[in-house]
């Protein structure tokens, strides 16, 4: 059977169920239909956190079967509830590009998977919409400035690094020439698209303690350079707070099952590649918050995995973009 | 007071009580949290649909109070409810450019609002986020095909007219370069980016009576003309299957509230510049199946308006976009 | 026979033996080779030029034969110096664009021709090639501008309608964006080439009576507009004098014969679609400086032909470009 | 005294002069005015050639009063020819670029000068231009080969790196796209434009020993590969017979005169950094020919001049552009 086969034999159970061995009542769910909710930030209890087991999972490269970080993690959290141990598998969003693409999606195989895997692959709850909308907002905020008679800035349209971003494998827009066609369309100047998960506004979101957190990490955002080679960000264009309204959802992890119907929480996704490749602090939190044992994963390489571990574990004092 | 200011005064009640308004039971809802839910098409019922009285507002240009055809809906249908006659408001979903710009959000005003507005105007149930997801995967197809070896199709890539999407004010994505950097990144060519309301696939979502309806006119998306002149559709790419998957959540109509408390259906919001400028079919025959009135509006003008109100009544045969 | 075949039967004579039916000394003469040469400025006589005869040639459109303005002007001087009338016939110079496109080249046909077409046709004595290097200056002057720190000019880089040229029929260089590849590179911006013979400098050649003339005229050449919609010229660059040293010889009329070995003033060649469409004033007035009738052509219609007429016989107080 | 007040106090010799020393006769001579001429290519006696002396300088950077290649090389032939040597000095031409920008014209300093400096800094006797049409119609074809309907060649138009070339330091120029603005201007595609001198036009103008030599190297041009990665060529677009025509008076050199009155033969300049940098073979064989001692220069650095002297002898055997 393939997985999608496995996934669908299994009759979900209701998220109020799931929220229910984590001792969640229901008043405190964000229900997203009946299999998928968003868990409230007041759910943290660092108390519990520092006391609960986080099993870190990371790995150079999947078996020929498929076995990857994904798939252990979610099997060894079910196998650490069937004897008995409170468990909560935390897990990164799939990014949708890669679902459409070769790759496929990331919610695990056989009987290792998280459910409902359609919703989970395809939109979610919207966390990685939101992100590329706050991202985009404060790319239209640079363009436009460029292009305003007053150009406040002074920014140099060669000198701006700050891309756009979309959810999609497109890579007919990963260099591009944009401003174009007269003086209503703003100021011509190359630029590019990345995937969702490489932007900063997604690396940020996993880092993120609160909103307040948020908004300040949001404002020290690197745009680019001035014509006189000084620095601008993104409080320059007192862009934080819009784009922190924009997350506000996206700032609530996600419960969802797995197939044996065991709670997972799956939040986050920041690219392996260039960023710090595990789900957010938050998401880590309240799953220790909940639970004795968190079972989560990290990296693209172990080497990074375990490197990004002491991230997770919320010890991060600073995170500082390349 | 201001609009917001009045909305914040509200304590607003749970969607289930609103869904009992109209009949509908708690397990038919698809709960978006508290005060949002999706409902599922079978709700439609056509002799009823015959049977319900559709009341379409219409105008050339709001009062200088701001009193327009959005604001005297949602207040006719919530005197209607007042002096007794079951009765829901149907209005299409904002578009999240605007809230950012001069025009503001579109869930009414002063005590003619529909509620939980914040929602409503930035993500909501994640419709338009769908449609431009949908919208853009389409694009990436048609980069693809023009870059592979093969060029199966022999798109002309001066002959390209579909472009891209993103629901945000950003002039300068009007007219841009793409598929520049080499053979990795597609073949150069000019095009832009629409706002996402006002892409094709909003209208069609808009106009389908079902699933397979859906993907059959996403499938008849005309997308430019080979080198030999020949016209080339979504089928020929075979994108509408995917395409459709994506739009499956954004199919069924959202259920919100008015200030008073009355149901109120937002679905869709196709461009009314370009497009047939009211909500889908869809959601004004689930109004008018579970309500005996239903009061929608249409239009950025009365000709039209009245014109739109023809499609509306789920009345057209055919949808034939320029 | 065809008018290769013709014009290579001929025995071409010295143009010492051309000049002197002018009456001009040999030592007065620029030798470009054995059969071109250029003529000094101070030849023009202006009480002469008021006593010859100028005979305009124009038409709406050639006979199914090939009989066209240019044509008909060479055939009317030589008859005329058949007559004993000392006639001297002034020409526009080819552009290069056409000799290799359709239209071929502009050096008459049949026993009506001008000699040695081939020279004549191709680089001739660089006349255009300076206007080309002239105009290309002042375009690399703008962007240089645009591009340093201080941006003395505050130019917009999208309302500079100034464009750069090339004696090449390459419509893939009508429209470009320029200024790529990072801050070495310029500012980005959309532009594109004309064909040399539309560029001002041609028309302002054709114009100008003195070099003193022709350096404020191309100080006047309108450049574009600053970000606070002030216009800026040529001469806010300082460009004209750079400009009117690489057009010094470019301003001598050259001289050549006709298929029956009458002298042939070929000066000067603005694109008659937007400019004048007429030689240059200073070879109409060498020609009536050394001949009793000159026979010219212009336009590329008759009534436009009739208008420039007016220019050609330097009448023209004036010259206003769009 | 300036270098250019030092070349003004001189009173030229008429070219005949020149020309007399080398036991050249007049009718021999293609004149440019007074002080420039063109020779013919059957000067060259290749007996001759073994015979006569060729002393080749070179140099890795100028002493601080400016004493360089060029420099060395004209004070030396004045004095072989002062010490009664039959001596002609063979230099490069200087490229239009560099006289408007920092390094000035390449015509020597001091009493070491060819003459007329300004002639030979501006347009000369057109071989550059010559160079630049030559090549630019190629760019021209091979654009309008990518954009028929039949696409004859199926070029690649990511994949073609034949770009275009201006006399001109027009940094903005160096990365463009191209082909834009709808199906009459080609196919939009990246590419720019370098110098003349850096032309592979140029460089094989210098290596070319016949008109029919230089057609079959012309033909050779690597122009980029189809989609199918295939190489192709400036044959495939039959593009040489054009070329050829364009160079016929550019294969051609050109003599001028040293400050001091004593033969230069001044002919090719290839850009060192990336050619051959060395005059042309033709032009070095000539002054074998007529002088007993021939003095050239070549290279940027010692190292490549020295090797580049084997080429300006003439004794290579293939050119091979990286």
């Amino acid at each position: 059977m393939t997985d999608i086969e496995i996934a669908r034999q299994i009759k979900l159970k209701h998220i109020n169920d799931i929220a229910a061995q984590l001792g969640i009542g229901i008043d405190q769910l964000v229900h997203y239909g009946k299999y998928k909710a968003k868990l409230p930030l007041d759910l943290i209890d660092e108390e519990k956190v520092k006391k609960s087991k986080l099993v870190l999972v990371t790995a150079m490269s999947p078996t020929p079967a498929g076995e990857g970080k994904t798939t252990v993690s979610i099997g060894l959290s079910q196998g650490l509830n069937r004897i008995g141990k409170k468990t909560c598998v935390v897990l990164r969003e799939p990014s949708l590009g890669p679902v459409f693409g070769i790759k496929g999606g990331a919610t695990g195989g056989g009987y290792s998977q998280v459910l409902p895997m359609e919703d989970i692959n395809l939109h979610f709850t919207g966390d990685i919409h939101a992100v590329e909308r706050a991202h985009n907002l404060l790319a239209a905020l640079i363009d436009n400035n460029l292009q305003s008679k007053k150009r406040s800035l002074n920014l140099d349209p060669r000198q701006i690094f700050f891309k756009r971003v979309m959810d999609m494998n497109d890579r007919s827009l990963r260099k591009i020439v944009i401003g174009m066609g007269g003086t209503g369309n703003g100021i011509p100047r190359e630029t590019g698209f990345d995937i969702t998960v490489a932007s900063e506004v997604m690396a940020i979101l996993c880092l993120s303690k609160s909103i307040k957190d948020l908004k300040e990490r949001l404002g020290n955002i690197f745009i680019g350079y001035t014509m006189d080679q000084q620095p601008i960000y993104a409080r320059d264009l007192k862009a934080q707070g819009a784009m922190a309204a924009l997350l506000r959802d996206a700032m609530q992890p996600n419960l969802v099952q797995t197939l044996e119907g065991y709670p997972a929480i799956i939040h986050g996704g920041p690219f392996a590649n260039i960023a710090q490749g595990t789900n957010t602090v938050i998401a880590t939190k309240t799953g220790l918050s909940l639970a004795d044992y968190v079972v989560t994963e990290a990296g693209f390489g172990s080497d990074l995995g375990a490197e990004n571990s002491s991230i997770s574990s919320a010890k991060v004092q600073a995170y500082r973009p390349v």
